[in-house]
């Protein structure tokens, strides 16, 4: 059975499954925040981690755009039922048709979340990550405080800190 | 065609729909989160509106009692599919079956949210409920914040305060 | 504040819950449907159970508004999330703001579910019941049928017959 | 890092999208269901089209294992947050974390159904996917009728006749 796809993506039973990072972020941002995106993705694209986001425009196009460019592969899950509304950037496209609802797969889809800038949905996304266990980076925009503190949310500057914190997190053993 | 709900309560055309007050808040919670959501709920009740709650333990329990000690109506919207996981206070329960999903309608139904401490998932309804544009007051627990500002969320320190902020968002015309 | 809701409904702990009974079917429908969900809906009133729905039109407004001619009590669930567009027979509306995945809390709040007419929407409702093990009586409309067969759905020519195998399905012991 | 991915594959703005064809079926199926999801998947995937599923056993699993013979691409959509349920022959799986309701992104996200066998969860899978605008083949299991008719289904008695009716209701124009 040949696989046309690279070694090590996909499913065999025999290699490893890649990691997948979540980026979420506002449908519109500003020209820094797609640029960030943007270099997130290709970190995340380098490193043949699949790159999850909610396929719309803003952060969400510019960090598929990213992945593209280093050759990765990237996956868009849409809140409507039209798969032409995602971004040119995306290798595969899922409708869920659930509104809102499919922030919740957007970030669990994700082994870990990569929050950058956003209003409202990201906010919703940070919270619903870190609710199923996803670790959280925030690269800019949301800081969020809690009495009992926020274990699973960090916090970068850049993209380079932020995909060293997501791979720090998911390594085994104590985290961060 | 006689209603045996009470004026005001229900929809005859001609009546008016009453105000859907959602409380938020941990499944498991401290002793003065617990009588600070109970107190919410008296409130809610006496006014009038109805209770909207995830209609799990803790602050949501609470808040559902309250409403009932003063008469109130309560609605609990569950993530899963046994009605019998509802706590006792509720007059009516739905269950959704879309897990943490459900949380986007808990928030949806009601015409505005308070919410008392909690953690992740209170943090998503949070953000879901902003998302969809209904007015946030948080009582203790969470604090966000974000450069673009926090439009449609408030603070109070006591349940009056909460419920005024509240009734406040709702009048028609500018926004506290 | 009176309650008027009838004694039993509500939850004290010391009193029974009462049933909770799905009608599902066209948002459009013929004079006969109307007709025949308006008398189902009486019949459901009647007995103490709640009416569930689906918050719209057809189908959905004709089964609320023949339980509260009884004095019934009335819940619709609508897909998006503006509760104004719920009919004007719901005692309380959920607003999900999942779509068609609405259809899902529709028929999982019950705990039995009448079909009368409607199309893929109604189709969609049969499968998700039975999946989650609600039973299903068919009035009118879909035929459905699969080589291992169909347990948990049956075929009433009558609301009345529909009412009496809902109460059957639902009666601890052999299924009819 | 070199893409093997076929060209046509993924998005660069000049090539076109491929196809999405969801399979659908039981999670537990007779040997004759999986040889007929697993030639069904074959067709798929070496047609060039996505292959859709909802990434579990049975007719899921034996639909990406055709399809990846032949080098296809194969999406899995999951009810919970742990991708490693997911069969081994996914590219890529999503987690929706809805339970049931990822039935309705199993469908959306495909341009056309193909229904194995199945039970239920499949039944509701053909209403949906026909309630928005999915053309569905049925290949072996249900049976559905409605006075009204039913417009969008078909039924195949094997993979190449499905394969080709899907192909027919996709194509611009008057459908078959």
């Amino acid at each position: 059975m040949e696989r046309s796809i690279e070694p090590g993506f996909g499913s065999t039973g025999t290699t490893e499954q890649p990691l997948y990072i979540s980026v979420i972020g506002g449908g519109m941002c500003s020209a820094e925040e797609y640029a960030m995106a943007e270099e997130t993705g290709r970190l995340i694209g380098e490193s043949g981690a699949v790159l999850v986001c909610g396929g719309m425009s803003g952060v969400m196009e510019a960090a598929a755009r990213g992945a593209k460019e280093t050759g990765g592969t990237t996956l868009g899950i849409l809140p409507g039922h039209d798969r032409s509304l995602g971004n040119p950037y995306l290798d595969l496209v899922v409708t869920t048709g659930v509104g809102h609802a499919r922030n919740l797969a957007v970030v669990s889809t994700g082994d870990a979340v990569i929050a950058i800038g956003g209003a409202y949905g990201t906010l919703s996304e940070i919270g619903l990550a870190a609710k199923v266990g996803r670790p959280v980076v925030i690269l800019k925009g949301w800081r969020v405080q809690n009495e009992e503190g926020t274990a699973g949310i960090w916090y970068a500057s850049d993209p380079r800190e932020a995909f060293s914190l997501v791979r720090e997190a998911l390594r085994p053993g104590p985290t961060p």
